[in-house]
């Protein structure tokens, strides 16, 4: 998917909500354990019934891989689904690859060619050649971890050069030289408050996939106010905070709903624009 | 595995070889198409032929994961196999892993419960709380990204800080506060040279496994002149060097060449301690 199309969906939609398929096969209903392919039937539900609210998906490959096959199956299912009934929705496989350039192809070959995914998140650890097999691909994404979500981002990625900038400031900064914004996205947490201005600093139009608003307690409101451009710029994704609002055959509904209440708010920050 | 048992499996058959399976339907003999399942055909031929001279077998996910569920029951046979039959061999699934918390232990639980296997490489970048999961499992490894053979390596690994210290001895100090030498391993590039100095001032007891010998033109004689202690503390990885030495009905028996010659290497190696 090109930006061009992404930002017409976001408008048309009036949503830059990202829903996050972290589908634990021990936290689904329990009436969808008789189907044949549970994880599946738990998606396709949260699927139909966020589609509306929700301008992308992003399965995140480890909740699919701790099933060894029977969760490989379930991640193609839900991929083919998708690209069936849903194919303006961008699919982000969350599985933060990166490894020496011939292992990094051959990851790309399994979500770009296999799986025909749109974008992939990708670890910068390991450098230039490591992401840019990535970049081969026309139309697909790159979602290169820059600022995360979580606790441990403060360890590394905000150590300091001796002239100041930090590392995943150095990520944002060097990247942009394999590739622009119409090729590449930045991960930078909700968590992490005013520190969107510094990114927006070094990276003014790239999009930005967002985790952390709702169960890791990042604020939508303060995202917007120092992340968002002037084509949004942001997907912000929740995963928990949506396919689990409920736990039980009412589900999915529960789901709409907090993917609603999410896209509304959404609205009322992309007509500030 | 405990340390302790490697070393004396190392010492045992003087060797400190791991066998990189990073094995490429593109590349295997065309006979082996025929099997139904190539993949496992090709391993376990090369297992075979190379058991006597190394210590440890290296899959690399990528080269499965590209398969689909064909890949990931090759790579389970694999597994299995090398269970059943060379239980003294470590298995370290070169997967390169790394996310917030709650997806790590999903990683976690995959690699050391599921598939029962030994150790995982694991990327830094995220911090403390997406490693430590991987530290709940007994006798099993994290096998963490230090400093990489590849020429992106230099992105941002030999990133200083204020006081001149690089980004890859601050994850070789840091990560020592989660994990001792019992517990953890770290990646170190064949191509890195007398850097291997540097990273024992910092790492001198932990165990390194060492990929860049052969086809990324690493020297085996420099690694141990600079990276070796006295328990050994090198894993030294080949992976197309001996794999793919012939690519004909012969490739096992040309593999166990390859796979003696290094051992052989590494024997008058070992006797220098």
């Amino acid at each position: 998917m090109e930006k061009k199309q992404l930002v017409e969906q976001i408008f048309a939609k009036k949503s830059f909500l990202c829903v996050g398929l972290d589908t634990d096969i021990k936290k689904i209903p329990s009436h969808l354990l008789d189907e044949e392919d549970p994880i599946f039937a738990f998606n396709k539900a949260i699927i139909d019934a966020t589609a509306p609210y929700c301008v992308a998906y992003k399965p995140n490959l480890a909740f699919y891989e701790c099933l060894g096959v029977k969760g490989l199956v379930a991640f193609e299912h839900t991929v083919e689904y998708l690209k069936a009934l849903y194919p303006n929705h961008l699919i982000i496989a969350d599985a933060k690859r990166g490894d020496i350039g011939n292992t990094s192809a051959m990851y790309a070959r399994t979500f770009f060619e296999q799986y025909d995914i749109d974008a992939l998140t990708v670890a910068p650890y390991m450098g230039e050649d490591s992401v840019t097999p990535f970049l081969d691909y026309a139309n697909k994404w790159v979602v290169l971890l820059a600022l995360t979500s979580n606790k441990g981002s403060g360890d590394f990625q905000l150590m300091e050069n001796a002239h100041g900038e930090r590392l995943f400031e150095q990520v944002l900064r060097k990247s942009q030289e394999w590739a622009d914004d119409e090729r590449m996205m930045y991960v930078v947490g909700a968590t992490q408050g005013r520190m969107f201005e510094d990114i927006r600093k070094i990276a003014p139009r790239h999009f930005l996939l967002v985790p952390g608003v709702g169960a890791q307690g990042g604020s939508l409101q303060e995202v917007c106010r120092y992340g968002m451009n002037q084509e949004c710029g942001l997907l912000v994704n929740s995963s928990r905070g949506i396919i689990y609002a409920a736990t039980d055959e009412r589900f999915a509904d529960a789901a709409a709903t907090q993917a609603r209440q999410l896209q509304e708010q959404m609205a009322v920050e992309l007509d500030k624009i």
